[in-house]
């Protein structure tokens, strides 16, 4: 292999870059020349791709986002799409890929390996840690960081007010973020959508007979939680307790970016490194994940089709610290 | 003057604790007794009202929210309350009182004066800026580095996706969170409710023929714009342009929390000193505000009624930086 | 067992107050009064010992510190000390001893526990990671994203005047923090006490004649460092290349203390909540780590007397990025 | 005037990316073109200036440090090294100059424009203020809440185990620095080149018959104090008294970089944004600066020459605070 390619694809997640980073020094160090993608899978139908220097990935690694940019791509999910981008591949003699990104982004290497036999190598980038495959994935550690620091402030208000917040946390399919931050910010009750009797816990407490006499309390909620969002869980508790009061915040957005904390950069360097020494000991479609402290490859089929489960030890300290 | 109180009152702000414990270190200093009332006027008719050594207030000018709570006081608006209010202040000997908080707050002092003769010197503890008589509240450049740092996460992933962002701060009558936030923040257009056209020159960034060719951008708009707040004015601009897209956040409370900024605890040093002083010169009814760098003391019948103005300097630096 | 204690003992690391918050709640919830001894074995010898409420713990997760504070303890070393000390303990009917803390402190429970047959479990409380029997220390994460946050901070000053920078890290015998820090940093080289080529390396890239073309460079350096500190390290190579010019910081005590990470707190959590339960089931002498993220215990003189070598990988990929 | 160059001059300072940012929209919406000059002085006389394009300085605002890199120029301060300057700046026909810098940049800046007639408006960019003609500089808000944040760090420790800490702080030839940080942390002293009874009211905490009971405290000293930093200072203690203890922290560089605070990138606009607006209307050898919020021109010469005083009332609240 002379000639690899990386790219990042899906959602940005922090710590992105330096993955980015790590794979092209790893590339130089291994005399492999390396080109970046743009855009993810859109940069390879419309051929935006460049040579990546060592010194372009210099004074990165401290940056939220991605320099190569992403997309969601509606092009590469046709035969089309996928045609062009694999001409444009091998138009520049490009023999291997890095894709940096979720499960959306390897279902779309795996099968443009069947297509075209290029093969690739996946980093596990995205806030929401449902990967199977990786103890955590690049930017999770960031994001609930990011929302600690929010429940924090909001806890300074619910303390000096007496007030009860409910506050949404990012997490479509999974709670990870939600139990971990609600865990670290001293949440008194955490809903996610893994667990089935979390909610009837948060009822117990703000309805019936044995409500709690906290004076202030904070329920971080994940956004998929099976029962509703924060706004529809606020107005069903109403609905029972109609001297129930509390206010919502969304954390949204602000999940996804900013200067990824020191874990995310030391786990995106790891993988990074280890995704470009394994496409070039001729591996291919697998992701690079950190199991138990050691980096380990886990095929595209079960960091996609296989469930991550929550650590149930996490959700019984919900309990045991409230009561 | 012998004994006075100080309490704090109205939504919470980042600096309250540091000009509390500026007001019970200069009562000490002057040797003079002092005492906190808990929740503001609320304490003072249930007489929550506790005495504040020097080392009381030790290890809190860090600290957000207010260790004397706060809340909005519906007994208060009776003269039954009020009086019972009186009563509790009386059986405990304060002459004076400080009160920090902001508008609705000064109202209720005056009246408690005017009513039962007790002098009382505000400081303004709000994060709206919204204060007639000072050029900075206690809380404000807490909030708008809390919401530029906000800015700051979306506008990576508002990069990396090439993407439009429409985020909404604080400010239900007044534009000043808006517009620092948004001219610290690099946005290409700021929302506020004391300008006319603004609304105009966002509506044209996104519709017609002269639309902005800039790949990302981010939009803040003051929670009390005229035109709506940021989900409202996203909708208002797809009915004229139906491929316009943009991601809303609504930033919400994290704006009132946090460990406050060098410049809110300097501030609020200076004011909670400057307002124990002044009530032991024998001043009432008067705010304590910076203006033009002075320690100044402002009627609260201004401080209340008279509007402070959004500085045009600022709205003039949107359009130019952003041609 | 119906009444425990727990303290904090050795330098104070960020998650303490989140470590004794969790054994305060998880005793409670085992109906189990517990009481927190102040300033670690002074406060057992000088029977400042206090009870802990379910309350008494609230709102501290997110403190740096310790509310029970700590000390090194010269009384404890006497067996006069270590007698009075037991007869505190045993005065107030406490049956086992949660200890939060170092090597030195679990030296001193297991005498404790050998002389007067006090069982004592310990949660590994300090930045360094030097701990046998856990992957991470609590604070230990929260204390290299400190430094990182440093490191990012002196590359704007670095990299605008192209300048050189030596900046000295914690870790007395132990790498961990250099290593760590100086891959999440980006430095261009680390010099840690476990590795006797790294000054080699650092020193062809500023002496010699195949000196760095780079036009910065960041430095990190562990303050056990065998061949000295930053300030020896720049002396030396000045010796040998007069032309050379490098700044040099100490980062000092701020690593120590700072609100703690979200892993640093749900570590804590954990470790707390299982040093209790261990305790509870009869154990002693052991503590409480995790190890490939499954809490574990180890028994004291094995966490003490064993050493935890530094992951190889990183060391390799300081080279790698550098090239 | 049709084409102006902006440069980055003396130490770096947080904000000044924000400036040249403001200087660059500023050019453009004023339909002039505008020229970066690398390294201060030195790129003037090496001929390192390229073109800005507006799209240039995108996301940048938040950004420590310069993109157009600093330097103190030797060559400059010969007339060799300025006609050279001259000959450069005349070959790209560039009319104006904006500085961003301090006293030694302004200076340079002066002597240019005597000997070659090229006008310059300077924008006061050192974390110092210690610029006269400016209520502050950019950069020193940043370097203030730096300077807090690790006093804060600090204080968790010194509380935890009842210690004494002297923090010594930037400021070479003024407290400014020292005196905003050790209000806003809260110090028990502060200790500035401008004032002379401040090392006697320390040493009266530390030695004498009338010894601070306090448990802890925090002393922050300004680099520059007459009677030295904080190592001295701690020795001169203990000379008095041998049982003193205390432990020392040099801030260092961290104070130099980090992303601008709100405050100063607002400022930064500000300015930058006024420079251009008074070089454009004939202006020179001025520095643009913010005095009672409002934008004034200085002369150079009273900038350089004239000595910004400290606020005498912060100075008197340390005592007022620390009885």
């Amino acid at each position: 292999m002379k000639k690899i390619a990386v790219f990042t694809s899906g959602g940005d997640s922090p710590g992105m870059n330096a993955c980015v980073r790590a794979t092209v020094r790893t590339a130089h160090y291994n005399n492999i020349e390396i080109m970046g993608i743009m855009r993810g899978f859109n940069g390879m139908i419309e051929n935006e791709i460049i040579p990546l220097a060592s010194r372009s990935v210099s004074n990165i690694i401290q940056r939220g986002g991605t320099i190569l940019k992403t997309a969601r791509s509606k092009g590469f999910l046709t035969p089309e799409g996928r045609k062009m981008a694999f001409t444009n591949v091998q138009s520049h003699g490009i023999e291997g890929l890095i894709c940096i990104g979720g499960n959306g982004s390897f279902t779309g290497a795996k099968i443009f390996h069947e297509e075209f036999g290029i093969p690739c190598i996946g980093a596990p980038g995205t806030i929401d840690n449902d990967l199977y495959g990786t103890d955590l994935t690049i930017g999770f550690d960031t994001a609930i960081n990011t929302a600690v620091d929010a429940i924090d402030k909001i806890r300074d208000t619910a303390d000096s007010h007496d007030r009860v917040f409910f506050i949404e946390v990012m997490g479509r399919h999974a709670g990870f973020i939600a139990l971990a931050a609600g865990i670290a910010g001293g949440a008194e009750g955490i809903l996610v959508p893994e667990s089935t009797d979390d909610w009837q816990k948060v009822l117990n407490m703000y309805t019936g007979n044995n409500q709690s006499k906290k004076a202030f309390s904070i329920i971080v909620v994940a956004e998929g939680e099976e029962h509703g969002g924060a706004f529809e869980l606020v107005e069903k508790i109403k609905k029972l307790n109609p001297a129930f009061e509390a206010r919502v915040t969304i954390l949204g957005h602000i999940q996804r970016g900013g200067t990824p904390s020191a874990y995310d950069r030391v786990l995106a360097s790891k993988l990074g490194n280890a995704a470009v020494e394994a496409l070039l000991k001729g591996e291919t479609n697998k992701m690079a994940g950190l199991i138990n402290n050691k980096v380990m490859l886990t095929p595209f089929d079960d960091a996609i089709n296989k469930t991550k489960k929550l650590n149930p030890d996490l959700l019984r300290l919900v309990d045991i610290f409230n009561t």
